[in-house]
């Protein structure tokens, strides 16, 4: 039985915050502050140029990936680190199209994170080959799953609504149909199991600064089928993809597996932040994290329905269909997100009107869901949200 | 005039250490630790997510590439940070090929470092138009220039052997017959004066783990000439590079200016980190930094070659043609090199016989040139280099 008490002390929370967007960016763990001073002077400090080969810094990346693939049901050797996670879905998703060169269409939702949608417009100019982003709402995805398919791309949690999509099934139909899969793990790795292996899934990818705590721009990962590891030609070359990279040949040789997909020198800080913060889950069964995820998010439910009668649940209402965030819906959602935050309950806003919840059960347990469902209570049967105060808008909450 | 004293005791460098690898990894800064304990404890630890405003975040790669910019001849709003420079190489290259659509050629040399090659492989399969990358000798790029050519694409100091290309008289050659250029600053920025302005520069990007001393693996940055910035499409357009990225719209609209090569989150804990690194700079005049070069440099190559007869000067002979490095060519140079480290003279070696030495004034003085200088005669003269403890050969030095 994981000890969610344990892993509570692993983080740095500050005095006084109920944190509710771990699935935006993950709070201090603990070690991760020790480690970068560890990194930063005994390693670059004193060890120079030769910490590539003496501190490890040079496999980080196929290291710290290894640990990312435990988490998802990846075999070691399967999830490479680099970049960031839009990067990484531009060299999935180049790689799966030319898996498919008779095919044209790029099918996703409008769940999908927009910068996925985003780098795949800018793939289909550079290949200019006339492929189509055709995108559907997300219950309509099996269905549009035709033979004209090359690629379904999907982000199987919805960012806004925490809708969570069959991974397993829907990439069963994309293989029927003759299509490959690209999945956007971003709200996924370290909120929900996730088995890439017994899903079949052919791509993966994922940012590490929301639910595995990375920390700020922390590295993204990405995971190659082994069955197309070898066959994928990289779109971007870089020379750490490379078979021999300190051979400094002219032409370019993809290097075997996986480490084809890394491209240019690691970001060797950012890495030692994130191995630390990956200790957390050392004792922690992914099951155990699912189950208590759901009991907090009901909890949360329960208790907002109850005393918010003006808020309406935009996330899924089975368990079974939601990740690990709760949202719901609020003409003043901006307003009244400002006003939590103002005391001390961290949640974000997503226009036009939903209300984020991020339910990370390493580090809230119930009396922070009541507390967090109690200030909400608060500040809506209040109308503490049409204070002027919290209704300017700036950039980012 | 430029105190060289002070900026030595910037750095921390290890007790009888002579560092003259600061052409591959620049030491660390003092300052560096500190900023990055703050960034993670009390921006991270204590702002959470709220950093992304109030710690200023969200911007950062545009406050630090104008930093950058001050050091390479660039105006504000000009440079941006983010990624690796081998994904910087692909996003200018692409940039600069659709701007001369009816050009096939992508002229570079074989002084290039190997990425930047290996990308423009990869973004001529993609594009699939039937591109050419020729690459042709170092001293034959002039003659190469016609009006066949697209773009030419060059590191302006050469990696191995240091020869600094005239950034103004090339680009105005390629300008002439109609071409762009994007020039590699990887071993130019803080090593030797650049002025992307006057040079008439159309796209330049670089490392800051070199001369520039941000730590392994530190974000790389890209220039734009503000006559391209709003024209260029970016083939990487990804959502912070979106004139609106919070409005998260289905449609990807390029940023106004050098924002639009920013493609995800940024990397907030490595940009601290070469944030501190480049307070180093402040007090510093380019010019006085190019001189203390060039005399520690002579300095070097004179005292080498009066006492080491066998090596060769592999670095161009005029001061005005070389970078900020000196290398020499040698058989046994592996092997000699790692007799230098195991003497705390770091220098490194490039196949097939590259022994190369970075000269970085901010950091080295008088006395470690000669300590350098005399450990590799005494390694040279007692054939050290022949004990077969130095001839074991590793990944990387």
């Amino acid at each position: 039985m994981t000890d969610f008490t344990a892993t509570k002390a692993m983080f740095h929370l500050p005095e006084g915050v109920v944190y509710l967007d771990g699935n935006s960016l993950g709070p201090l763990p603990r070690a991760a502050s020790h480690r970068m001073q560890q990194v930063i002077e005994d390693e670059w400090g004193e060890m120079l140029i030769t910490g590539w080969n003496r501190a490890g810094w040079m496999e980080a990346p196929l290291r710290v990936g290894d640990r990312i693939g435990r988490l998802i049901g990846a075999e070691p050797g399967q999830v490479v680190m680099g970049d960031t996670l839009s990067i990484k879905v531009y060299q999935a998703l180049a790689a799966a199209l030319a898996l498919r060169p008779d095919r044209r269409v790029i099918l996703s939702d409008s769940g999908n994170f927009p910068s996925d949608l985003y780098m795949a417009e800018g793939l289909i100019r550079a290949l200019g080959q006339g492929h189509e982003l055709r995108v559907v709402a997300p219950g309509e995805v099996a269905a549009q799953i035709t033979d004209e398919v090359a690629v379904l791309m999907l982000t199987e949690v919805d960012y806004r609504t925490g809708r969570l999509h069959d991974m397993a099934a829907l990439t069963k139909a994309a293989h029927a149909a003759g299509a490959l899969t690209v999945w956007d793990l971003a709200h996924s790795a370290g909120a929900v199991p996730v088995n890439l292996a017994d899903a079949g899934a052919d791509f993966a990818v994922g940012c590490t600064y929301k639910f595995l705590n990375g920390g700020p721009g922390a590295p993204a990962f990405i995971y190659v089928a082994p069955r197309h590891a070898d066959a994928v030609q990289p779109a971007l070359s870089g020379w750490l993809g490379h078979a021999a990279p300190f051979d400094f040949e002219p032409r370019y040789r993809a290097g075997a597996g996986v480490a084809r997909m890394r491209v240019g020198t690691p970001p060797v800080l950012a890495l030692a932040a994130l191995d630390a913060a990956l200790d957390v889950w050392e004792g922690v069964a992914m099951a155990d994290l699912r189950a208590r995820s759901q009991s907090l998010s009901e909890r949360f439910i329960s208790a907002v329905e109850a005393a918010c009668p003006d808020l309406t649940l935009a996330s899924p209402r089975d368990p079974e269909c939601r990740g690990s965030q709760v949202s719901f819906r609020f003409a003043e959602g901006y307003a009244a997100t400002q006003a939590l935050i103002a005391r001390g309950v961290i949640g974000d806003f997503r226009a036009p009107d939903i209300m984020r919840f991020g339910i990370t059960p390493l580090y809230l347990d119930e009396g922070d869901i009541d507390r967090a469902a109690q200030t909400l209570a608060e500040i809506l049967n209040g109308r503490i949200w049409d204070d002027p105060a919290y209704r300017t808008r700036a950039a980012v909450t």
